[in-house]
């Protein structure tokens, strides 16, 4: 069914039906994305107040047949928030409901809207000494119902999940405008279908997010942190099983550093502290968050002991305050930065099981360098099996150059990506960037089965037009 | 739109189809289920050897528009696996897809297929040094098939969460017999909408589960166990919040009991030792499972002498050897045995916010006293919010007496749960038993949700029928 632009008329219709500061002039910065690939039509605007709103919303661009774009705070790396083509749409900003709805300590549970930041839910989860886990690039301007919406992942994925781990109900309204009222605060509850996970990851072509009751864990005692240089990637997942069976669910984080990576560092980041007198090739960053009868440093010299004995580890740095915490991890932080000023020619976002990392980053660097004479930096959250592998040019050269290689590098890294198990989208979803991918990678009885469900709840097809399913 | 039986002219075009051995006689044992409130009715009973059988079935019984009930181990309790009423069903039974397709111990990952008996993953997960955390008192012939599709809880919620949590991918034959290839061993993956979630839990409504990509977590190291007598079910969960500071994700089991169901013991089963001279009113079986820098000894008794100092323990026996755990469990476990001996009125597998818990005791001793002279054994997953409540008849009288009252005391405690925020199927699933309270209580956007993908994915209405969605 052709949709309709959300023009002056729909404006004026709108205007007849909410309060005027509703509706607001579409800024710049709405139609833009972080990286630059694609600029958003105008259409029209609503921040709306409340949930009743957003229903009122969603019914008026129902009955006009009018594609809506669900805003949260614009930080998604797919194209999910901004439609350049087609009909203009009706953009819904959450950004007024932001209200924490409730904290139940005793249930490490906290019920917010779903256009609270990021940052200030970790915040109001502190202040009540709990900790929020789900902690990315973006959490300063990242809103919670994006995040959901597109089931993001970051630092902590390893002991605490992605953003659906996080979450035990919502509040949404379904694209024929009525509201679900699922901000469930229970651990079990078997009655019926999900709808939660369904809505999350669905990057707003099911509905809206409007709230979200979200897991809350203790505040790890103490924390540790240390640097430990390995000789191979295997390497690194032998000391991820050691570290395992150390301290179980105490490992925080266990990311991946490659040479490359530092060697960028050098090269545009001088500034940027390195532990090591040379530059090792392959380097994890650990960190444990323990219970109060263990000491975190203890613990990882204890891992480093044993990871030695087993020739798992060449060379470690285990930080002795905060201040060498906080510097370890600057490293590890300055790694994207350093990434967006060399410009990579095509960078990916990938999963892959975790014991075939060793081999996919072997057979990624042939397939990579019978293309060109490309550097690479694979990196990320190895724990998860999540590495962001990005591929540069040479040194003295600029992306400018490559621009021709481009989806040439993609598919390739796609394409052994999916021959090997693996995802193209581990933790950034679909959006516009990779919704022709979906359709060529995705199973053909998922694909059919996804546009069966989209069909049954958005028959109009007005939620979030031309983002995953094209 | 009407169903046909299955009935011998379906079986003789099944048996045209398949090898001989796929098709069996029906024997009783698929048509009866533990609680014996339904007698399931003949149809035709067919046991696949692979996949791709499952696929030909589910298409043969939609060319012949014959309803299909999906039997893994039928130890469910809620009646989805038996169909008492309208056109006689195909019976598949995954039974013969037992095998483990691959153990990935360095990625904490097991495929296995939907018929594997749980007790036998468990076992191949614990020869591989890992723990399959899914633990039921039906595990020696539940499958895990049927686990997933009624999203099963036990005893390792608290720390593992339940099957959902469980699982990372599934391969499935949806209800048009296409095979859905999921079987991801991946943890991040955010490649379009989240069918596995959709068909867990699903009841075999949606689809049938072939096989399960399950997640592994390290041995603990060391395990204790504890029994805490606490003042008041406020107090218990004081304790468990004080437990949280000390070891976190350290904590396998906090199960609340109930001085009734110890008292039901001594009546029924005088043979179990009760570790108290009196009998506590209420008590807390914790187990710590620990990484190996910790004893869980010493810290239970840490978490005792902190407890005792606050008030919020009164007595307290940790177990300082095997026997004793293994003792301490059976105390726990034998309760559903004494409750079937005595025979309740209504028993409700429900959950309420955690920190709810204690005003619903209370109130609901009020509303069933306002029934009749009960008794209520109110026990269970206390660290999930997950009660069994169970209602009672007075001593010295038999259930028969107040067999009337029933359906009065279930809509009593099902009306209180719903009006505290809870749900009247925690663990167990909706099946056929609940099948209309969904229809009372479900939220009315969700419930239409739910038909509209029950709909668009099962157009001819034949996976179980009857379940779930009536």
């Amino acid at each position: 069914m052709d949709l309709n632009p959300a023009d002056a008329r729909f404006a004026a219709r709108l205007a007849e039906l909410f309060p005027e500061d509703v509706l607001r002039p579409v800024a710049p910065r709405y139609l833009e994305e972080p990286r630059g690939r694609w600029h958003g039509q105008a259409g029209v605007l609503a921040l709306p107040h409340d949930t009743t709103q957003v229903a009122q919303l969603v019914r008026a661009a129902g009955d006009a047949r009018v594609g809506i774009v669900p805003y949260g705070g614009g930080t998604g790396l797919v194209g999910g928030q901004v439609k350049p083509d087609g009909p203009a749409p009706l953009l819904i900003s959450l950004e007024r409901m932001t209200r924490v709805r409730g904290i139940y300590p005793t249930e490490n549970v906290m019920v917010a809207e779903a256009g609270a930041i990021l940052a200030d839910l970790q915040a109001a989860a502190a202040e009540a000494g709990r900790l929020f886990p789900l902690s990315l690039a973006a959490e300063g301007s990242a809103r919670i119902g994006g995040n959901l919406s597109t089931n993001a992942g970051g630092l902590n994925v390893l002991r605490y999940g992605n953003a659906r781990d996080l979450c035990l109900g919502l509040e949404a309204v379904l694209p024929n405008g009525e509201i679900w009222n699922g901000l469930s605060r229970l651990r079990k509850d078997n009655t019926g279908y999900d709808l939660r996970d369904l809505l999350i990851g669905a990057e707003g072509t099911l509905g809206i997010i409007t709230a979200a009751s979200l897991k809350l864990a203790p505040i790890p005692a103490a924390l540790g942190t240390a640097i430990m240089v390995v000789p191979s990637p295997a390497a690194a997942l032998e000391l991820l099983s050691l570290a395992r069976e150390q301290v179980a669910e105490g490992i925080s984080a266990f990311e991946l550093i490659n040479g490359e990576g530092l060697r960028f560092l050098t090269e545009v980041l001088p500034d940027v502290r390195q532990p090591f007198d040379g530059t090792p090739e392959w380097s994890v960053l650990i960190e444990f968050g323990l219970s109060s009868g263990l000491n975190p440093q203890e613990q990882l010299e204890h891992l480093f002991a044993r990871a030695l004995e087993r020739g798992v580890v060449r060379d470690g740095l285990i930080a002795q305050s905060q201040a060498q915490r906080h510097e370890l991890w600057m490293l590890r932080e300055q790694i994207p930065a350093a990434n967006r000023l060399i410009g990579s020619v095509s960078s990916h976002d990938i999963s892959i099981p975790i014991s075939s990392i060793p081999e996919f980053i072997m057979r990624g660097r042939e397939v990579v360098a019978g293309l060109g004479p490309f550097r690479i930096n694979a990196f990320g959250h190895l724990g998860d099996g999540n590495l962001h592998y990005n591929v540069f040019p040479p040194k003295g050269r600029d992306r400018a150059d490559f621009a021709t290689m481009t989806p040439v590098v993609k598919r390739a890294v796609h394409d052994l990506v999916d021959e090997m198990d693996g995802s193209i989208s581990a933790e950034h979803g679909i959006g516009r960037l990779k919704a022709d991918d979906l359709q060529r990678y995705a199973d053909p009885a998922k694909l059919s089965a996804m546009r069966a469900i989209k069909s049954a709840l958005d028959p109009l097809g007005i939620m979030n037009p031309g983002a995953v399913l094209v």
